[in-house]
C-alpha cells in the first residue's frame, strides 16, 4: 500500500484506528474455547466487528510465537482472513526485529515475501539498535514499510531512549538520533516511527524532526495515552498519524456480545477521531 | 543450565564452540532437497557431526520463520532432536527479540515455556532499546539466561552503539552505558552479552564492565574474526566465552559430505578452542 492509498483510506473511513490483534487465550470469551481454532474464531469476528472503524491491523507476534506452531497456524489463517479487506487496511507485523543484514533479509521475507512464508504484511515494526545494515533489507521491498522504534510508551525509556547524546550539533535524546539517523535510509514513503502515546510532550520535538512521516502511536486507552494530545502535537496535513489500540478493543466484553461490544469501542475511537479530522480541516 | 553446569561442559568438552543453526534452503546439499523436511534432515546431520565439538547450538529464528509453518516445524523438530543431547549443549534462541512487558512475557513463554509453545531454550538473545521493563519478564524465569545485544559485529555499530552518551561519571559509548545498566538488572548466572568477534579492540573495555559474565561472540569466521584475539582480550577464568560459528561449519561443502566436512572444521575449532583453554589454564 502506498501513502497515497493510505491516506485515502483514513479520508473514506474518517478514522486512523489501528486495531492491535494482540490474542490471548486465557483472555478472550470461554464459549470459544470449545472451537478448533479459538484464537482465529476470536479475530475473525473482532474484524468483522471493526473494519468499518478501522485503516489498519496490527497482530503482535509474540502473541501468536508463544503458542508454537498452533499460534503460527492462528496467524496464517488470520492473516488470510483479512485478504477480504486488503484494499481497505494497512496490515502492520508488530514484531521488533532487527540483526545483521543477511538475517534481516530473512526477517523482511517473513513478512513480505507470501511465495516463502504465506505472509504479504505492508509493514513490519523494526528495533533500531544495530544500525542501518539490519534495517536496509526491509526497505529493499517496493511498496513495504519499516515502522521503526524511536520513543516507546512503556518505562524503560528512561534506561537508553532518553539519554543524551553528544553530536557535532551539540547535546540531544538518543531517540531523537535515531528519528534523524533513519530519516535518511528511507523515505516518508517507506518509512514511519513507533512514538507511544505516552510520550506527547516530546511529540512536538518529534514533529520537528520528521515533519510529514507517519507516526505508528501505541498507548492510547489500556496504557493511558490521551488521543486529543496526541493529535494536537502529531497530526499533519495527511495526518501522519495511526494510533493503535489493542486490549481495550479486544477485551470490552468477555462474553458473548464480546465483537459487538469491540465494534462499539472502535466505532467510538473513530468518531473520536473523525471530529479531530474535521477540526484540523483534513476532511 | 546452570553456569556451573556450562562450565563443567566446556571443560569436559575442551571446546567453547557454539555451532549457529542457520539454515537456508537454497545453500543445503542439492540432494537433500527430495526429503520431506530438507532444512530438518540437514540439521539433524549438522548436530550429529557437530555435537562432540560443541557446548552450544543457536538456532536463528530469522532462518524459520522465513518459511512460515514449514520453516517453524522444521525448528520445532530441530529441537526436539536435540533433546537426545540435552544435559551436553546449551541452546540459544537467537531472536533478538524485546517489546513491552506484557509482550516481552509471551516472547519469553515463546522461548522457555514447553507447554505453551513447544520450546525450552536455555537462553534467548534479547535487544536492549526499550529498557529494564522489555527484558525483564525473561529473567524471570528460573535456570534461563537472556543474551543481551551490547556490541554486535555489523558494520551498523557505528549508527548508534557507538555514539558518546553524557552521563554523571562523563563521557562513555552507548554501549557501555548498556553494559553497564543492563548488567544491574540480572547476574552472571542468567545474562550474557553479545560481542562481536569484529570488535576485539573494545574487548579490553568490555571486560572492564563486565570481568566475569559469559559473552556469546558471532562473527569468527565468515565475518572475519579471530579466535585467538577474541580469546586473548575476552577470557575469564571460567571461560567466560561461547564463540559461535555458523556458516563456516555448515556448508563447509554442499555436497553429500557436507556432513562430514561440517564436523571436520567444528573440529579444527575446538582443537584451536583446546589449545587456548590449555594456554590460559583452564583445563
Amino acid at each position: 500500500m502506498t501513502r497515497k492509498e493510505l491516506f485515502a483510506n483514513i479520508k473514506k473511513k474518517k478514522s486512523f484506528l489501528c486495531v492491535g490483534l494482540d490474542t490471548e487465550i486465557t483472555k478472550i470469551p470461554k464459549h470459544l474455547l470449545a472451537l478448533e481454532d479459538p484464537i482465529y474464531e476470536f479475530n475473525k469476528k473482532i474484524i468483522d466487528a471493526t473494519i468499518d472503524f478501522t485503516i489498519a491491523y496490527k497482530p503482535n507476534l509474540a502473541f501468536y510465537e508463544s503458542m508454537g506452531i498452533a499460534g503460527w497456524n492462528s496467524l496464517q489463517k488470520t492473516i488470510n482472513y483479512l485478504e477480504h479487506y486488503r484494499s481497505e487496511v494497512f496490515l502492520i507485523a508488530d514484531a521488533k526485529r532487527g540483526d545483521i543484514g543477511n538475517t534481516s533479509s530473512q526477517y523482511a521475507k517473513t513478512f513480505f515475501d507470501k511465495t516463502s512464508s504465506g505472509f504479504d504484511f505492508n509493514a513490519v515494526t523494526v528495533a533500531p539498535y544495530m544500525g542501518e545494515d539490519s534495517v536496509a533489507p526491509f526497505l529493499a521491498y517496493k511498496n513495504k514499510w519499516v515502522v521503526l522504534l524511536a520513543l516507546t510508551s512503556n518505562k524503560g525509556t528512561q534506561d537508553f531512549q532518553f539519554q543524551r547524546i553528544m553530536t557535532l550539533e551539540g547535546e540531544k535524546y538518543l531517540f531523537e538520533l535515531v528519528l534523524e539517523t533513519a530519516k535518511r535510509w528511507g523515505s516518508e514513503n517507506n518509512m514511519m516511527f513507533v512514538v507511544g502515546a505516552t510520550q506527547t510532550e516530546m511529540l512536538k520535538d518529534v514533529r520537528k524532526i520528521v515533519p510529514n512521516h507517519f507516526l505508528l502511536v501505541p498507548g492510547v486507552g489500556a496504557q493511558g495515552g490521551s488521543l486529543q494530545e496526541v493529535v494536537a502535537s502529531g497530526i499533519t496535513k495527511e495526518c501522519g498519524l495511526i494510533i493503535n489500540a489493542s486490549r481495550s478493543i479486544l477485551y470490552a466484553s468477555a462474553e458473548k456480545d464480546f465483537d459487538k461490544m469491540a465494534g462499539n469501542e472502535a466505532k467510538l475511537l473513530q468518531k473520536e477521531m473523525e471530529v479531530e479530522l474535521k477540526k484540523y480541516g483534513i476532511i
